[in-house]
């Protein structure tokens, strides 16, 4: 089944909000087997919107439009579906007592303009909107389908939850299960060699994504039913997970943060963190994760140099290799242990800026973790502005943390 | 100027993702007075990539691709560009030598795979991408352009301000300025009531718009020159800021961490932090702008009561008190004082999970701002899920240290 999505806004079209919608609808299909093949954004101007709903009639058996129902004139979603089918919009009675129902609730008057959003047409069956004034419209003639949605998302997913998606689960005939192996320390272009001929089948599908939290590996089947999707992706999975073997640190919605958290609550170990060139970055995503408090202590963000040697960095150290040092990430990862009093400590000292500090590279790192026997150090450059350099510290910090419990 | 979009990436289709790029360039063109009139999003499929890139080519002045220049199989956009204008890619002998240096001094192996982000087409100006492997085409032919882009936000943005904007800048002849004043503490509804009139406008245009930082209130004007739209501003963002006054906080992309920085800098203060339920993202906010180190000692993210006490809030105030409570968030205030040496402390308890602690509802917060002499407190309650009740206690420890600053 073809499916495409349609947004509606002239607000989109100058980039003053986001559209979510049309994420929010793909990430729904994969389940039912329909494969999304465009999504268009247009604004709320008639010719392009019935040129645009004109070719997804066509070319597509299932067309889903997001906004444009209000009741402005420059809202025209449903006349132009309207004329792309050459039908004829009529009020509809109960739509109208519902709506003019809907403002007396609210002890507000009914705006006669709002008449419109209780029109409907011959191949439409109205999806009702608890949450607005808009009511949707499953357009069915032809072997084509169009729904018809508001565009406000929490009106739109509502809509989509009750109405649309046991529709969809009622027609599904294939369904789509994926599972995804999270890696990293390996870049895209190095996992896809390795996984060479694994590539060429197109079901099961494989796919090879570069993510903020390192390289994704997604298999993909599509079956009659979800046991035998699974049957297709296991082999294909066992024969990655060999391949790539130790890099792989998690499955489908993990994230690093989460599975060092797994990791030091089976090892019953605390975690206390000093870091500067971050901060406090790493903390954040470690207490983003549910029950953080059974393992975290905390983190001492010390940002000035004054206050890294206050909570218990050496002034030697700092004052004989340097704040961006193996040495100083070493100290802070003991001040870490010692201050909050964890089993486990991590210190990372580098530079989040763009400026070249104590003869080092924007973007260089220094991370250090340690249970007061081993030590485990990395460095690293990288730098793609200050907030990206932050993002892949945390990263980084996580996987060495990983590293060192993995290896206990 | 007819200007469309095309976002591309099977991962964009499957709902993995969602395209800000799109949104990120929409909301770049109308100050060149360029109309962007489709947005499209496609995954990596040679024909239907293929026929959107053509049909674009046709209809628009210029087009912007993002996506598909990665080194796998699977990223086509160049081939597919190559293809719609019957061009031949050949490998840029200095784009090669760029390429194999970037794993050069990474050390990594260079995948010859990743060849094809060397090559380039007769028509095409290739643009720098210093943040990755792929660099972008500036493709121009019979009155046409395409601007081919990674999909990265990342590397796409960066090669956008370096390149791209000033290109534009250099072509536009209608320009459209803005000018942002961003609020707080003040509701959509009423900061539409007091600017009343200043609405009617249409040239220069007052947009009005809430985020999560506040309500925004946009002056847009279009004109000839930068200078006369200017002009046409000027006016209209003096009676703005008369009618609103100390509600704005800031301006365009200032962000409200910025803000706060600001008036630290300004007063010649530093600031330091002990933060318990935010777990290091007020201190993660702060530094994520330059600069911070002026102004920014540090953050104590004591998330386990003893940490709290062990860096000095007095254990007798949390047994009598309790954890979640203003006398502990203001010793919490002072203990950061005194433990990073700073001018001014800010101390931050309460439930960023869901459940209820201490017979407080999740998402209470207890804040208190001091200087040693003065103490502001504030105290609340907002749960929507706990990343956004940690973003929004972070966005009510700015404020609250914005209005402390502000009555100095």
């Amino acid at each position: 089944m073809r499916a495409e999505i349609i947004s509606i806004g002239t607000e989109i079209m100058l980039g003053e909000i986001t559209d979510t919608n049309a994420a929010f609808i793909a990430s729904k299909l994969p389940q039912f087997g329909i494969d999304l093949l465009y999504v268009t954004q247009v604004g709320d101007d008639v010719a392009r919107l019935q040129e645009v709903i004109a070719r997804a009639w066509q070319r597509s058996d299932l067309v889903f439009t997001t906004g444009g129902l209000g009741p402005t004139e420059d809202d025209l979603t449903r006349e132009c579906v309207a004329a792309v089918l050459g039908e004829q919009m009529t009020v509809d009675a109960e739509q109208e007592a519902h709506l003019r129902q809907w403002f007396a609730q609210r002890t507000r008057e009914f705006p006669e303009r709002n008449l419109k959003q209780a029109t409907t047409i011959p191949s439409c069956r109205v999806l009702p909107n608890p949450r607005g004034t808009a009511p949707g419209w499953w357009v069915q003639r032809d072997g084509h389908v169009i729904v018809v949605m508001p565009g406000p998302p929490a009106e739109m997913t509502h809509m989509w939850e009750r109405e649309v998606d046991p529709e969809l689960e009622r027609r599904s005939t294939a369904v789509l299960v994926s599972r995804t192996l999270k890696t990293s320390g390996l870049g895209e272009g190095s996992v896809d060699e390795r996984l060479g001929d694994l590539w060429k089948s197109a079901n099961p599908y494989l796919g090879i994504y570069a993510r903020r939290d390192g390289v994704h590996v997604r298999i993909s089947a599509k079956a009659p039913t979800r046991e035998e999707a699974w049957a297709l992706i296991v082999p294909v999975e066992q024969e990655v997970r060999r391949i790539l073997g130790p890099a792989i640190w998690g499955v489908d919605d993990d994230s690093l943060a989460a599975g060092v958290g797994k990791l030091l609550r089976d090892a019953g170990l605390t975690l206390g963190v000093m870091e500067s060139a971050t901060g406090g970055a790493i903390a954040d995503a470690i207490t983003d994760g549910e029950g953080s408090t059974e393992y975290f202590l905390g983190s001492l963000v010390t940002y000035a140099t004054q206050a890294k040697i206050d909570l218990g960095v050496p002034g030697g150290v700092v004052f004989t290799h340097g704040v961006i040092s193996e040495a100083t990430a070493e100290a802070m990862a003991r001040a870490a242990r010692e201050r909050l009093g964890s089993d486990v400590g991590l210190g990372i000292t580098g530079i989040a800026g763009g400026a070249e500090m104590e003869g080092q590279p924007p973007g260089t790192m220094h991370i250090a973790v340690t249970d007061g026997d081993r030590m485990l150090y990395r460095q690293y450059a990288y730098y793609q502005g200050r907030e990206a350099a932050k993002r892949r510290a945390v990263t980084e910090s996580l996987n060495l943390l990983r590293s060192f419990l993995q290896s206990e």
